[in-house]
């Protein structure tokens, strides 16, 4: 079992084990995720470019920023296991498809007209 | 080399080739990531808890929902490779702490005070 | 002047007054306000439909839910200030345009093609 | 009646003549709030923040940018007015708790400490 299959068990296993499955609704988990996504922004956003780019050097900044990106994960792994979504293969399927929307040669250095990777 | 490890590879590659880095600031990431997850929310927002359970077995919801949960996992796969976060770690270290914090037995059924997973 | 006149001047005095200003970018106040609607997500989130119906009969949560509101309140006005955007004019051109896209015959009682409001 | 009274009456007369008030429970309206903040993210994601200071100098991402405002407006007007949350009143109460959380004097021109606003 890979370690991403040995993770999505262990957040399955965590619910059941304290019977929280019930709240673990696809749109329970969505919010959640959300509101996930808006704790990672609030540790970033009212830094300038330049100190958000050094941010990991800070060893408390870092912490923070690794935890939000863990939850924001973990609801994620949470969400796709609940939908049953592989999410190993909708990321390759929809890479697949930004390969060839957005061919390299024309797109190269633009982001205005082709906002990149979706 | 892990599928997990080539999917970070694959989507820091797709940037690449499209000269996009500079646009994949820990800001901006953050910013697409929400913009992302806005849009896997608009899938579900009007359906009712049990519409939600069954989305999957509507086709055309289903591709749309593969498509925005890809969305997301890219764009959080991207963020943690610019910052350097090691997903499957951070990840791991926040169940650690979260299985510590809220026991099986305190926590059984409750979500009120206790939210789940993080 | 108006009550949301008085209220914009308010957010952008108290700005000017702790030299904020600097911080209130475009992009960092539009990362903040997803921040803020994801703390608002987060007092939702675990909720019952039914239990979202009466969570102002609870005091505290409906303190939370009010201080929460206000926030995103606040930040939406601040990034409309800054931007110098018309928020009762642009919400009276965006209701012009949906009454004309929803006529209420053909959309009464439908949401899942027609999302409800845009 | 002001004109912030009068947007509220409209927006809740727009629901009830498409019998959409069955779908404006709370949380389906606090997922739409963060659907349409993400699509206003998503205007401003790639650009510098310099290009983001001049955003509303071209016409279309003008017109774009006050529809998502519009959007999100309309949305936190309307879940304000299912809580029963007057948001004049909610935002005044947040401001007279920050001006005396964030003392201008303490607080002049640091924001990693102070998040600005909230």
């Amino acid at each position: 079992m890979s370690d991403l299959d040995q993770l999505i068990r262990r957040v399955r296993e965590f619910a059941q084990a304290r019977d929280w499955e019930q709240f673990h609704t696809p749109k329970n988990l969505s919010m959640a995720l959300a509101g996930e996504v808006g704790e990672l922004l609030a540790e970033l956003q009212w830094l300038t470019d330049d100190q958000a780019r050094e941010v990991m050097t800070d060893a408390k900044a870092a912490d923070r920023l690794r935890g939000e990106i863990a939850d924001v994960f973990i609801y994620l792994v949470r969400l796709a296991d609940v939908l049953g979504v592989d999410l190993l293969d909708a990321a390759r399927a929809k890479l697949d498809e930004n390969e060839r929307r957005y061919d390299a040669a024309t797109h190269y250095g633009s982001a205005r007209k082709a906002p990149p990777l979706s």
